[in-house]
């Protein structure tokens, strides 16, 4: 009976214009798990360590993706999980997508690679209902295809793999507040105007096009939201500092991870991402808020075996 | 004194899911004119052949913009300019960026190239608003750059060139009716749900990675309007029977070009082209409407000396 271990990378899903259509994951920041291979069918979770997440297997998002996919390929064994998290759910750094995706990856693997990356995004996308209640796919796809990816069709299915300059390197903060996912989810407008619409879709274009041609200023002209960063701001305690002083500190942009709170900046090199980083720690340092800071490069594989 | 002429391709913009922010330039359709320095200063148009515009130097575009341009470099001489229109104003195929993009490259050519693309972009957006009464950028961009073009942004002005796969051939088909710019931009909602505003921009990211990738079958994919198209296909007869029998005919994708009348096609290679331009001739033999079809080649230069 085999037991593997995996690294399921934490991902930034929106990307400003990108706006429930984009995502990228980060290299160095991301879950471990530990996946055996048991003789009784059936899925057990033996250890959870770094967060307060249920060991029911129904109502965890590792259980309800690795038996959804046991049954589904009618395996012949059962799996012990042991879950090492290092990221804390509610971030907005897509905690419940690296669980899900790193499953989905893990039990992939022993099954000899039965299923493409498109049918791993889906299995994942189950994990995403369980976990917010619905299948969200920018997260996943991050986390399973790593680098830059875009979610272009729903139905179908259709995650398409953007090309990442090795120099574009990510600094996050993680402000220990608690946004619920309703609220967040609330505060973005159910309607735009088109000409909003056209702005956001040609940033998009650029964001898009920058990344193929590893064009940074580009890049960096390129992100910017006009739909929810305005609205979810507000939720965010010193939003407007962090991003001005992460752009005085000579960042390509800077933007809402997911639905927040964690605020990401992308830079080209690893030095300014780590005076983007003092940057951000000096507007959080005595806010009496505790935050993580991290400094990664964007993953060029997304989940992997370690 | 010198005497020049210049090719001013046709344009196809918006490009399905890039409204108001893409476009595209003709290979082998658009209009010539000459341009011969003189030693009055001023501007004459002294030729028009193939489509009835104004002489008035103040009321044509190509008046407008060259003015504009002598002007602003005090030039020491004049121009006389003959025109040679070789598809119809109000087709949809930027008929008036033809005329404007082609002056103000002319005009910079005698001009020993004082300005950049980007200025020349502007100038003739100028041109625009003679023409349709604002400085809107897609087509004379495209005529300008060659090739696709992203409008990024307005303020200011960011014009990003992507490149374009030489297979691509666009196939056109002109019905020669007249749709009023004003009722075409009527039909287009003010304001549209974000679900649908996050489904068009993630087709722009994928008919964009399509085109730096040579994803043939991405670009068709990609190629959809959910904002435009659904509205202002109801001004445009058989438009639903010329979409369906190209893709019949294994196209790429099919939407408007500009607002309209004409509908574009993107074939992979000739022969596609070519029977996508039979199957559009099918459905309007009958029909009672004159119309032009055209196969062609994108520009890979835009305007240019001939």
């Amino acid at each position: 009976m085999k037991s593997i271990k995996v690294f399921a990378p934490a991902t930034v899903a929106n990307v400003s214009c990108g706006f429930d259509a984009m995502g990228f994951a980060l290299e160095s920041l991301g879950d471990q798990m530990v996946f055996t291979q048991t003789e009784d069918n059936g899925v057990k979770i033996s250890k959870i360590e770094g967060a307060n997440l249920p060991y029911d297997v129904d109502k965890n998002v590792v259980g309800v993706v690795a038996k959804q996919m046991l049954e589904d390929s009618n395996a012949n064994f059962g799996l012990d999980i042991q879950i090492f998290k290092n990221f804390k759910p509610g971030s907005g750094l897509g905690s419940s997508a690296a669980s899900a995706s790193g499953t989905a990856f893990a039990v992939n693997t022993l099954l000899d690679n039965k299923y493409n990356k498109l049918e791993l995004t889906q299995f994942a996308m189950q994990g995403e209902v369980t976990a917010c209640g619905s299948a969200i796919a920018d997260n996943v796809a991050a986390c399973l295809y790593g680098g830059f990816i875009l979610v272009r069709s729903y139905n179908p299915l259709d995650i398409v793999s953007i090309p990442t300059p090795g120099e574009l390197i990510a600094t996050v903060i993680h402000p220990q507040i608690e946004i619920k996912t309703a609220d967040s989810r609330q505060v973005v407008p159910e309607t735009i105007p088109v000409k909003t619409a056209v702005a956001q879709w040609a940033n998009v274009g650029g964001l898009i096009s920058g990344l193929h041609t590893k064009d940074f200023n580009l890049i960096g002209r390129s992100l910017v939201d006009y739909v929810a960063e305005p609205k979810r701001k507000e939720l965010i305690p010193h939003f407007d500092k962090v991003k001005q002083s992460a752009l005085n500190s000579g960042v390509l942009g800077v933007g809402i991870s997911g639905s927040g709170p964690t605020i990401f900046a992308l830079s080209k090199g690893k030095n300014i991402a780590h005076k983007v980083a003092k940057a951000m720690d000096e507007v959080y340092v005595n806010s009496g808020i505790g935050y993580n800071i991290y400094v990664s490069r964007i993953s060029n594989k997304g989940v992997h075996l370690v």
